[in-house]
C-alpha cells in the first residue's frame, strides 16, 4: 500500500506546512509547533491526523474564523501541581503544546503536573503531547473531548464523545509505550476511510437510529445513531467504553470550567487535559526503563496464534512505521497531494513536495 | 433475586468482620478499616468483592502466611506530590487506605497526589479508594495489577492482567461518578458466578488454548486461554483493552519498583496506584458539581431503546443499590452465610448475623 504512494521527506513536508500556516496568519513559532506535530503524526503512521488535515481542518478553520490564529492564552493556577488554561480558540496544537510544557514544568518541581484546558480547537493526535514527556523521563498523558459521535448505551442518540486518551511511558532499548485510543470501538476516521474507499464496515462498529448495526458507512446520519462505545454492547462491556469517554470529558470539559460535550452547541469549542509524572520522583529512571524493557520483551516472546507475525505492545508498531518513514519518507495520499498543490497555488507559495 | 436472600444490616456485618479480623491477629484499627471497606463493597452491590471474600481470600491468606497481619509499611518520597510505598505484604485494604490518604494529603498541599505501591495483596474493589476522595472534593483514582488471566491479542496465553482501574468524581445533587472496571471484557468474578450457578457464558468473554471461544466456563484451564481484553478481538479494539491493562501495570508494577504481572512467579505480590486531584485547585467546587449534575442529567434525559428503563452514568446504579441496602440490609448468598457460620465456630466468636 505505502509503496505505491510517492514518499515525501519529513523535513520538506514540515517546511511546506510552516509556510502555509505563516501565510494564513499564524505567528512563526506557532506555525513551527503545529507543522512539527502534524508531520510527527504522519511519521508514526497516524495519517488521518497528519498533514491530510491541514487544508480541511486548520487552514479552513482559520479562514472561516473558528480558529483564532493569534490567540491570547491564559493560565490560572491556585496550586503548585495544577492549573487551568483558556486557549482563546487558538490552534489546538499550539495550546496543547504550551499546556503540556506547563504540566511538565510543574512535574519537574513537584513530581506531578496536570493542566485542564478550555476553549481550544482540534489538537490532532493526543500521542504527540503524551510523547513530549518521554525525553524528559516522565510519563505523559493527553486527552480531549470531541463532538457527540458516540451512542450512549441504552440510547440510539450519539450524545457521547469518542473522547480519546493517550499515555506514553519511556522504555530503555525497546520502543516507548504509547497508547492513543478513542473510547469508541473505532475512531471516526475509520468510517471516513471506508466511505472514501467505498468499502463496508464490520457489524459492531456503528448503529443506525433504530439501534440496528450498519455495515454501509454512508448509512450513518448525523445526530441519529453513531459509533458504539468500546465493548460494543452491554454484554461485552460497552458501559466501560462509555464510562471512559465520560471520564475524559470530566477531566477535559468539566474540570477546565467549560462543560461536557453533550451540553455544547455548535460551533463547539474543544477542551483538553494534560498530565505528567516525573519518574525519578518514584524510582530511579534506569530501574523504570529496565523494568519496561523486561515487560515488553516478555509480551513479545509469547507464542502467537497462526497467522500472527508479532505481538505488539502499544507503541511498538508506531515505532516501526516511524523508523521506516524517517528513512524513506512519508507516503502521501494522492487526494491529499492534490489538495496541497491547490492550496499552494491559492496562497501563492512554492509547491516543492 | 435479592429479595429471596436474608438481609443483614451493614453495621452488624461490619462488627462481625471486625471481630473475625481481630481474632486472626489484625490490629484493631486495621480490622476496622478492612471491615468497613468489605461492607462498603456489599452496600454498593459489588457482592463479589465484599464479605463473600472474607473467608477464602483474607482469613485464609493470613492463616497461610501469604498476608502479613502486622505489616511494617514504608513510604519513600522524593517530591511533594508523589511517593512510592512498600506494603510488606499486609492486607491490601489497609495498605490501600493508607496510600490513598497519603495521595490526598499531597493533593491537599499541591493540587495533585500520586502513590505507587509495591508488595501488597488483594485490595478488594478499587472503587472504595477512589470514592474516599469524594467527601474531600477531590477526584480519586485507584488501580491494581492482578494475576495473569487475560489473553494477549495475537496469543492464546493469559499473560496480561485483568488489571482494573477505578475513578470517582463528586457531583452535586446527582450520584457521584464512579467508574470501576476490569480492562478485560468481563471480570473474572463473572466466570466464577457462572461456574457456581452452572450457567453458560456468552461467546466473546473467554477463549480456550486454541483461541476458540468458550461458552462453558468450566472449560477455562489455568494458564491456557483466558479472558479476552475489553474490545474482544482486534477488529473491535482488543488492543485497547490490552493497552489499558498494560498501562495499569506500568503505573502499579513498574512505577512502584516491583515488576509487571507477566514477570511474577507464584505466590504473586500485588501492586497498586492511587491518585487524587484537588478540584478547587482547578475551579470552584460548586461550579464543578453543578457542571457534573448538568452532564449527568443530560445523559439521563436521552431517549431510550425499547426495553431500557433508564440510562445510567457510571456510579448511578451503584448509588441506587446502596440506598436500598443501607435502608433494608445486605442480601447475603446462602453459601457465604454458611461459611461465616463455620468461621465463627472455628474462631470461637459469636455468630449474630
Amino acid at each position: 500500500m505505502a509503496t505505491e504512494r510517492p514518499r515525501i521527506g519529513a523535513d520538506k513536508l514540515t517546511d511546506f506546512a510552516i509556510r502555509v500556516l505563516r501565510k494564513v496568519g499564524v505567528p512563526e513559532e506557532d506555525a513551527q509547533i503545529t507543522a512539527r506535530m502534524l508531520v510527527a503524526s504522519d511519521l508514526r503512521g497516524m495519517d488521518s491526523h497528519g498533514v491530510a488535515h491541514l487544508v480541511p481542518f486548520y487552514v479552513s478553520g482559520i479562514k472561516e474564523g473558528q480558529i483564532n490564529a493569534k490567540p491570547r492564552m491564559k493560565v490560572f493556577s491556585q496550586a503548585p501541581s495544577t492549573a487551568t488554561m483558556d486557549g482563546d480558540r487558538g490552534l489546538g496544537f499550539v495550546i496543547g503544546y504550551r499546556a503540556m510544557m506547563e504540566a511538565m514544568h510543574r512535574a519537574e518541581k513537584t513530581g506531578a503536573g496536570f493542566i485542564a484546558v478550555r476553549t481550544s480547537t482540534h489538537f490532532g493526535a493526543g500521542a504527540y503531547y503524551a510523547m513530549m514527556a518521554l525525553e524528559r523521563n516522565m510519563i505523559g498523558m493527553a486527552m480531549t473531548n470531541t463532538g457527540t459521535g458516540m451512542v450512549v448505551p441504552g440510547s440510539t442518540k450519539p450524545a457521547g464523545g469518542t473522547n480519546p486518551l493517550a499515555v506514553a511511558a519511556p522504555a530503555g532499548k525497546k520502543a516507548p509505550f504509547v497508547l492513543d485510543m478513542a473510547t469508541s470501538v473505532v475512531a471516526d476516521s475509520k468510517l471516513e476511510v471506508a466511505r472514501r474507499e467505498g468499502t463496508s464496515i464490520p457489524e459492531g462498529w456503528a448503529i443506525d437510529k433504530e439501534g440496528k448495526p450498519i455495515t454501509d458507512p454512508t448509512k450513518r446520519v448525523h445526530g441519529e445513531g453513531g459509533l458504539l462505545p468500546l465493548g460494543g454492547t452491554p454484554t461485552f462491556g460497552s458501559y466501560k467504553g462509555f464510562g471512559l469517554g465520560v471520564l475524559v470529558d470530566i477531566l477535559c470539559g468539566v474540570l477546565s470550567g467549560s462543560c461536557a460535550g453533550i451540553l455544547k452547541g455548535a460551533p463547539i469549542s474543544i477542551d483538553h487535559f494534560f498530565g505528567a509524572l516525573r519518574i525519578d520522583s518514584f524510582l530511579p529512571v534506569e530501574n523504570f526503563k529496565k523494568s519496561m524493557d523486561e515487560m515488553i520483551e516478555a509480551f513479545e516472546a509469547l507464542p502467537t496464534l497462526p497467522g500472527v507475525k508479532k505481538i505488539y505492545v502499544a507503541g511498538g508498531h508506531g515505532a516501526e512505521i516511524e523508523k521506516d518513514r524517517k528513512a524513506n519518507g512519508i507516503p502521501l495520499n494522492a487526494k491529499v497531494i492534490e489538495e496541497l498543490q491547490e492550496l499552494a497555488k491559492e496562497l501563492d507559495i512554492k509547491y516543492d513536495l
